[in-house]
């Protein structure tokens, strides 16, 4: 098999889907994939490198609003993007088994492409880092009952589906005060 | 030395204070009491056990809002109380590196004395959840940027105090709605 980051992150992420966070060591990785840890780290020099390519992979279908940074909301439509912002960041981030964990990791390292709490500030203010934090708290909680289903061997509840209405009309309640008109 | 909870505790946090929640092991805690792991195991029969024990001990001053669940709140002074209270458990939260992490994994796996979503969720409705996930948040954040400076050696970073202030002006924002009059 040819070794090259996508192999890598495919296999990792087989590893996470099916054992999380706490068993996903370069070694370990590195047995997966058959080859010697060295070859491993050629291609990610550290962990944090390879856990920032798996939250940018988690990441890569969470479009930015596409708002002016600062500026009033113009419209209710503008105010959507914002809120449909916070929410695809909930669902990427529990896309995948402690896939919270990882993109929180990977953002306090520096090691993912964009910085989703500047850009959630720029674009929103306060109530923007309010909102991001709480997005952030409501994956955490869902995946660390997921992870708790999982431990007792409870398959279906460790698989459920983290309910992202529920989170979409939380987003909706904290950014309500930016609607404009 | 005489091994019982509160020898155990003292060496389990003291562990965690240096090296973070991903270094406490039964194993570690063990050899660090120079007991035998099983001697440990009689206290605590496993590491979520341990882990509540934890969590209890960092909510022990968290002191409950004593309003009256589900009513409407009558007054500011009620309010204030609510306010507090999510306040508390984010200092509690952030009182011990990996705080936040122990105290979440604890009351997904049902060994804390309190169920503070539930307690949250009862006194402040969906507000107060909201309040409650983005405390968690926030408090998730902080610690997952010292424990990047920590491993980073940058000993001031780590410690730096989590901004208690910020949070209750978030929390204020966040329960507005619910302030009476």
């Amino acid at each position: 098999m040819q070794l090259n980051p996508s192999t890598i992150l495919a296999h990792a992420t087989q590893i996470l889907a099916e054992y999380g966070l706490a068993d996903l060591t370069m070694r370990r990785l590195a047995r997966s994939l058959d080859v010697a840890p060295g070859a491993l780290y050629w291609h990610f020099p550290s962990k944090q490198e390879l856990l920032g390519a798996i939250a940018n992979q988690l990441l890569e279908c969470v479009q930015p609003p596409q708002t002016t940074p600062g500026a009033r909301l113009q419209s209710r439509d503008e105010w959507t993007r914002i809120v449909n912002y916070c929410v695809a960041i909930y669902s990427a981030m529990t896309s995948l088994r402690d896939g919270a964990e990882i993109t929180l990791a990977a953002l306090a390292s520096g090691t993912t492409d964009r910085d989703l709490r500047a850009d959630v500030r720029e674009t929103a203010g306060s109530l923007g880092e309010i909102a991001f934090h709480y997005v952030l708290g409501a994956a955490m909680d869902v995946q660390a009952q997921q992870a708790v289903a999982s431990a007792l061997g409870d398959a279906d509840a460790a698989q459920a589906s983290a309910d992202a209405h529920h989170v979409r009309r939380n987003v909706e309640v904290i950014l309500a005060p930016l609607l404009p008109g």
